[in-house]
């Protein structure tokens, strides 16, 4: 087995070429729309999520060719919601990732509409793409969950309590139940996504994936928290410090660091055990909840 | 047969129950965002898409069980495409049907996420929804038709286009291009949503409505445009005029207005004929034909 950063190159080197192909191209009309759909998409993210899909699904031995259409999907639907997420009537930013957001780059009227597109695409993909080689129930049951994942349950529903929470301080469960929407949801779908990638899985091996991803999700968030106040704007590709500037709640705050970074210590032994069904098939997903827990960025 | 405004009042009546059924109840969490998302889609809208969801499945022999979750799903996306239209950065509007429009009466956060749920909801239902009697094939058709609709290649690729014509005098085949895009492209999958309702409608019949969909497309925009020269506030529920306000170009500023009106009488026509093979089955849809061009809001 080849070292893990090798592994995760390799799911972001795959991702990246299949986003370029289901994109469309620059050059064809509405240009601006489609250079700006690709700005946003292909930007060197982390790709976690799609690392996550491609993760489960082999996990669970569903074949690669299955995997490129809902890992693609994941970061369709991920890049919106960071385009929509950086506008001016939302977090205002005006970087991302070390490059001028998409209105910045652009203007607004064009974000909004790629943020529009971009989900609108992931749908389609899931729907029409060829490259998918599953059946149509398993197709439906991706989209389905993805949009569930995407809605006023999921991640919007979580940016609306975000919005409605500024200025407050939140209890430990308020500020868990608004991070499993805003950014869990997309987690857990990315995961399950890559686990219903093949038809037979057996219901303790998507229970096993259910709760680790769970737990990674909401990891996630707390080691993100932990990164405003820790992170260095050149590693982070945008200024930290931001969350408590905007009177946001976040688990340091409400926790405190070393309460936060216990709770993170937690949640990632909560999502290894899970795993313990999936015997050694599970590694890689052992690995990337380790990635999300310790990375730096 | 009723008399047709009846039974477009029934169409009506029955989108507004299958509508209040699919979305979130306005007491749960988040509460704001549902609201809106009700607000907004519940406003006593002409429902000329989920009209002509209903109209082409009875063209076809679908049961209206398998027309409901269709119907709301195209007016989900053009309720989402309102309220991101209506945005500051869009079109700025205050009055949409007589009412605040959305980021008026919420504020601009909670409208842009409201939009961006409507579309997964849109989506959402489409896959999920137990209330839809038709295998998951059909069921990824429509999604299908209905993501490339709503995506760059279809109504945002027409945003886009608007944006970047403002100003500018289009000539006759570049507005038409624009508006095949950013109202046909949604008019067109209602009628083929409809149409698909249903496993084995011959070929020759979705040609029919292809055809028709197409005709009735630019004819409802020609209408619009009209209307935005000869409308009255009181019956738009918006300001009349307003597309010259802003520059953008219309039917009656490129062809002049008895030129435009005689485009739209000639689209009638070609909708009219493009029936032809649904024989009397097609006679709803040959009356939404005269409705959508003779309306007066």
């Amino acid at each position: 087995m080849s070292a893990f950063p090798e592994q995760l190159r390799r799911f972001q080197h795959r991702v990246e070429h299949a986003l370029d192909a289901c994109l469309p191209a620059a050059a064809q009309a509405p240009a601006r729309l489609h250079e700006a759909m690709r700005y946003v998409t292909l930007n060197g993210g982390k790709r976690v999520r799609a690392s996550l899909v491609y993760a489960a699904g082999q996990a669970v031995g569903a074949p690669d060719a299955a995997l490129d259409v809902p890992a693609c999907a994941v970061e369709l639907i991920h890049a919106y919601s960071l385009v929509h997420d950086d506008l001016p009537c939302m977090d205002d930013d005006d970087l991302r990732r070390g490059k001028p957001t998409c209105h910045k780059a652009y203007d607004e009227a064009t974000a909004l509409l790629a943020g529009d597109a971009l989900q609108s695409l992931a749908f389609e993909i899931l729907a029409r793409d060829p490259a998918l080689t599953i059946g149509p129930a398993r197709r439906l049951h991706m989209i389905m969950l993805l949009a569930g994942a995407a809605g006023s349950h999921g991640m919007a529903g979580g940016q609306a309590i975000d919005l409605a929470s500024g200025g407050k301080t939140l209890t430990l469960a308020q500020l868990e139940d608004m991070h499993l929407r805003k950014t869990g949801a997309l987690i857990r779908a990315s995961v399950l996504l890559g686990a219903h990638a093949r038809e037979d899985v057996a219901a303790e091996k998507l229970a096993a994936l259910e709760n680790y991803s769970h737990a990674i999700g909401l990891a996630f968030q707390i080691t993100d928290d932990i990164l405003d106040v820790e992170g260095k704007a050149e590693m982070l590709g945008k200024n930290p410090g931001m969350d408590r500037a905007r009177g946001k709640s976040t688990y340091p705050q409400v926790l405190g660091l070393a309460e936060a970074k216990a709770r993170a210590q937690v949640l990632q032994t909560q999502a290894l055990e899970s795993l313990a069904p999936l015997e050694d098939n599970g590694r890689v997903l052992a690995r990337l909840a380790g990635f999300i827990i310790e990375r730096r960025q």
